[in-house]
């Protein structure tokens, strides 16, 4: 399977491009929720051309005896805050839509809260076959880019970053 | 008052050498809280190299009004994951030790529910007189770089990732 090594550069442009895109829609997010730990870094950028706060989310595919689980479990979500949740408009980030499981079921975990609207952005979206499916409430979903369903290596994956960067510069070429 | 500029590839390093400094000094995390929304990024990558879950709290300082406070003000806490902290080694991240009046609460607050330990890493401490004091219970703590009482210029705080890299290379020499 093909890798694509994004730096972090790529993701900072991609993060900027998404906020753009956030404010040229005419979306204004009251609050930015970040997937833990993969949207934390996405948010973080984001955040820098929004100016809006971030609550965290933490999910898990893991059962309390640490055995994998094909359902998503909560480790962590925003209690104080969930009685401001309502009538708020929420941007959701994480940084890959992959089989969109996750995304389905925070964004379902975040409506029973009655938010004004929840948005949903991610770095990257795999074109693929979908398993979860986002609810007809959400009307903003933006991708970054979309690549291939390839393999994905994040620059705050890498053990080195210096040989992270140098591969990154003989990426696949995306359409 | 000087600034320092710090591209990605100098936090990643940094949050490495931390990683490898909290193993070599023997501590064992059962998770890591990063302290919102500085403390992000450093977490997400030290969580690439001791593989710990992360927990993220928010902290403010505002009041309900809006108004600037002195005082430090949860806007996010770890209710769910709170009742698992007792008896947990605790790694504590943010960007920063500034006033080490954020640290300061955050350590308090933890300490409350009865870890076996709480260690603080940051990537960059100023060197000034500080405001706040960790308490005494803290024996382990962990700074990327000491540097002088500048303005630091993260690289996600960049609305331009390409100038501020080229910027950062002419970064005031750190002893």
């Amino acid at each position: 399977m093909e890798k694509y090594r994004f730096t972090y550069e790529d993701i900072h442009r991609t993060a900027r491009d998404i906020a753009r895109r956030v404010r040229e829609g005419g979306f204004e997010p009251d609050l930015i929720v970040a997937i833990g730990s993969g949207g934390f870094i996405p948010a973080r950028i984001i955040r820098t051309f929004l100016g809006k706060p971030i609550l965290a989310v933490g999910i898990a595919y893991y059962d309390a005896n640490d055995k994998p689980t094909d359902t998503p479990r909560k480790v962590q979500w925003i209690e104080e805050a969930e009685r401001t949740l309502a009538g708020k408009r929420i941007l959701l980030v994480d940084e890959v839509d992959d089989s969109r499981v996750t995304l389905e079921y925070c964004v379902r975990e975040l409506l029973r809260h009655e938010p004004a609207e929840v948005a949903v952005a991610v770095l990257h979206n795999k074109d693929k076959e979908k398993r979860g499916a986002l609810p007809q409430d959400v009307v903003r979903y933006i991708a970054g880019r979309t690549i291939p369903d390839a393999w994905i290596v994040y620059p705050w994956d890498a053990e080195d970053i210096d040989e992270h960067d140098r591969l990154a510069a003989g990426n696949p070429r995306i359409e």
